[in-house]
């Protein structure tokens, strides 16, 4: 069971969050907790770091917010205690989560879960400290960016052989869409590792990217849920557990990209690498590329690719600084929308079906990109709310349908 | 060197108490820093645990309450970081700061400073979290209990057998008087490790008992000193060190003490020894006893003894439950006077010379105890602002004197 900061906000959360996992102890499971640090604690400790040094020491970075998460443990397991269980709070190292030496962004190489083990079989329940580990080498505490306590209770799952992974989050589970932008969008009971993963990349934000890989990876099924009441979520499975595959599984979406077209690119081989290096060096997160070859003296090659909006500045001076290029373009107030569903793999007719539906609507496509389950379109970033009910209507993912046709995906076994 | 909790209270004495680190580094020491927890970040954590739980799990309080020591030297380590030196902040078990399991209030069994003495060898500062240490055997996180940060400080300066152990405080170092009661009281400017014990445990508040007991067996020397200015403060060393031995170094006091008085103790062994053990058992430190045997049937035998006023209420409960005694009888409103110095070993008059000068002051002294080096007596809690005047003015401890009859005592070599 994974809780967020949310779920851990303040006192009475976090005795709410006790009561989920002594209700699911005493349901007769053998039960780990991951927990996040309470609300806001992590921006307080790094606005207390940037008070000190407008640039911390990593290291030192990662022996301060793993604190936040110990204090979420501490806390719940005292309130486990005054509910008649014994419970024990890990630190990441303590619980064997063993990482590498990439301050603040440290990847996992191993959980070593014996003392979870242990406790477990000592009819503890076991409270570990999410986000973060300790490196294999210097023996320092690290943690794992973004998400990391999602990936923590994954990593803690796939080494326990745990029955399921739960995720506890302010949302009730994973959406055929942006509720705020589609009112009628719908919860999905089942969603693929491969339909989720394909999501999360095109701006659904309810799992995290490498804890569903990393899921995948292991085979954990997880089970994402609300922490606010008892209702099942969705469950994210292998791909062979889902019973059906329909053609659309959700549609997503992402503002805040914006596109860069950079002309002249000099025609000689390793140019593009030397380029994508460049800003893959100065951190900047490239996600679309399209390019054409040049077509003579008339027609010089040309190069297109979105970046998040917050980079363009720095990508724009980074080209610029290899100052080989005629020309560098850009417009950051782009969007885009993605249709994602494992269904497509066997049907060819979705992208025509797609285009279409954009194109009745007057959005202009400038930019497709495609994957064997999905396919996403860069368009006018004010367009984007447009196309997704536009999108969602067409394939007919609505609530309303689905009532009227019956096409609701049973959960898997 | 050691900095308290209200030396590193907020961003601004972090990064001071970072410049007094790097200064003794670049002087050419070695220098282990042991921080405190942020100024009242132990008691923010104390309340949340308490809003959770009425009788929170010591286990847990242990691994809450660490967090604030790892937070102040994280911070520290990024300041020294942003002043060009390397530091490397440590929590009490990755320092080697080895531990029994009694929770919240764990002893240091071993320091393994291996990890330390290897980055000091790397040309690093290290940054060491007070206050916690890690059980020997169930690999847990301990704290110390209070006064922690000073013991880890002495401790890892014994291990790493250090030049001296500089605790950085909001004082100017040890004084001979309370200066809000005598304002001509003198800053010490060497005291021995005994007398500092006989002030600490008599009422005197700057350096922490267990410390100083560390302190004398593993022969660390301490200088106790500012946070806010570079003058010397106090060393406190062997009493072979001290160059002079003055009649009377400092006179110290306790408010806040009630004495009991228990009549009829029944004329068997063992009974003292059962009375004591249940106060034991309570939890209550009892301070002064004096026993008056029994001279027959009209003088049953008694027992007189003092308890902190806090603990007055339990320790009555305690005395009653047993239903042993003819009459239990107490007073809530006590005090305590101490007169401490080595000198007195060999001047028998100290003690009359005491007894003179609060009788003068029409003071009632209701119990008396005596060390080879120190004398206590109990009064009228409202007196003590009096007794301890008159004993600084009869011993002549003022400042005024000292500079009249050159009487000054000169630092330790």
């Amino acid at each position: 069971m994974k809780f967020g900061g949310t779920s851990v906000a303040d006192s009475d959360r976090i005795k709410n969050a006790a009561r989920r996992i002594v209700a699911a102890r005493e349901a007769g499971n053998r039960v780990v907790a991951v927990l996040s640090a309470q609300g806001k604690t992590t921006d307080a400790l790094v606005s207390q770091a940037n008070e000190i040094s407008e640039r911390p020491v990593t290291r030192e970075m990662d022996m301060l917010l793993s604190t936040g998460e110990r204090i979420s443990c501490a806390l719940a397991a005292m309130a486990i205690h005054d509910l008649g269980h014994e419970a024990i709070s890990l630190t990441g190292s303590q619980a064997g989560i063993l990482t590498d030496t990439s301050h603040t962004k440290a990847r996992i190489v191993d959980v070593r879960a014996d003392r979870i083990a242990a406790a477990l079989d000592d009819n503890k329940i076991v409270l570990v400290a999410g986000f973060q580990g300790v490196s294999t080498d210097s023996k320092d505490v690290t943690t794992l960016g973004r998400g990391g306590s999602d990936t923590t209770a994954v990593a803690v799952a796939a080494a326990l052989k745990a029955d399921v992974c739960e995720i506890y989050t302010d949302v009730d589970g994973v959406f055929n869409a942006d509720p705020r932008i589609v009112p009628n969008a719908r919860m999905l009971p089942v969603v693929s590792f491969e339909e989720v993963l394909e999501m999360s990349a095109s701006g659904a934000g309810v799992l995290q990217l490498r804890s569903i890989e990393y899921a995948r990876n292991h085979g954990v099924r997880i089970h994402c849920r609300s922490s606010f009441h008892d209702r099942t979520g969705t469950m994210v499975v292998s791909q062979e557990e889902t019973m059906e595959q329909p053609l659309v599984t959700a549609v997503t979406h992402a503002t805040n990209e914006a596109r860069v077209t950079v002309r002249g690119v000099p025609d000689r081989p390793g140019v593009a690498g030397e380029l994508f290096t460049k800003l893959a060096d100065a951190n900047i997160n490239v996600d679309m590329i399209i390019q054409n070859e040049s077509m003579g003296m008339d027609h010089p090659a040309e190069m297109t690719f979105t970046v998040p909006k917050d980079d363009l500045a720095v990508a724009l001076d980074t080209l610029h600084a290899m100052g080989e290029f005629d020309d560098v373009d850009s417009d950051p107030s782009m969007g885009k929308v993605s249709v994602i569903g494992a269904g497509m793999r066997s049907h060819p007719g979705v992208a025509a079906k797609v285009f279409t539906v954009l194109g009745q609507q007057g959005i202009n496509l400038e930019m497709i990109s495609t994957s064997p389950i999905k396919i996403s379109c860069v368009i006018d970033g004010e367009r984007v709310g447009d196309a997704v009910k536009a999108l969602h209507d067409a394939f007919e993912l609505g609530v309303a349908e689905e009532q009227a046709t019956g096409d609701f995906r049973p959960v898997a076994p």
